[in-house]
């Protein structure tokens, strides 16, 4: 995973664009682009869905947040790994085994 | 990264939450969970932004993307590295160094 | 008002598009259009942003926000300013006075 | 509609919140709460979604896209009327009917 966000900031290193990555519009960035992986699914079922759009914009969404984890300094497996041990706590096993209504305010 | 993702699906499966885990919700999800990052910085500046807030809505940005990811068989680096090789394409170093507008359509 | 929703409606029946307009993939589509509006505000200051496209996804946004108020037999008026009301008492003006920390959770 | 506008202006200007309601913000408020009401629909069928949730974040979203209305001095019936018949351009009767693919681009 480090690999890959050294590449990403290689990127925009090259191109000079640190100018650009506030911390506020790297997060608006991050947004639009999940709104495009949205799209890939808008109006449709589950089995219409083109994979690859799916790819493409998913992998944008990574770039973006690879993009706040580096400019913030965050350890992105750390970060995951104390929200799942937060969520274990707020949805124990024994009580939130499927059931969706209480997943909706995760 | 493999690793993490195997927690993160460990997390779901024991809460038989795979049943709610469409790719249609998952992105739905994902897209709100990038919203709720932006309220970090929602009216503010830059400088008072509070990390704790950045940290729990990345990780839970994070969460969503993978269980995408896992959900379509994806392989994280391999998306991420064809996009940035395809943004290359598109923006070469040469042309879109130092400016914002080319990047607006990335 | 009411007359604009009833053009909206009928540029959607017109084209037989009902069937696709369950709340869920309206809302979806709201929140894609809200995204593309946003786009004209990123990377960049206001002062460089470009009015034709923010009246073009507003108009989209609003599009959208009818189509949904519609389906769900909404008076925009009655809703708005009951929504209002209740802010009215959340953040009182003596309190929220020139204050954007209240402001967040709105 | 523009006495609407009128009274939602009314309540920003109580608040002294005018300060913060640059075009960008208020943008990212909409997307925010265009996300909140999608929070209504995530995880559900259309039959298990609460009116309530619906009505209150729809509240939130038409009042942030009247406030960027005002902002830019936008006449709302007028950009979404000549946005209807750009669109009817795009999609005419004859072609569009029925077909969500096409609709996709909206």
């Amino acid at each position: 995973m480090k690999e890959l966000m050294k590449e990403i900031r290689q990127f925009t290193e090259d191109r000079d664009w640190d100018q650009f990555h506030n911390g506020k519009d790297l997060a608006l960035a991050l947004s639009i682009e999940a709104s495009e992986l949205n799209e890939a699914f808008l109006w449709k079922d589950a089995k219409d869905v083109k994979i690859e759009k799916v790819k493409e914009e998913l992998a944008d969404v990574f770039n973006y947040a690879f993009l706040i984890a580096d400019k913030y300094d965050l350890d992105v497996r750390e970060i995951v790994m104390a929200k799942l041990a937060k969520n274990a706590e707020k949805y124990p096993v024994d009580k939130a085994r499927g059931k969706s209504d209480k997943y909706t305010d995760l």
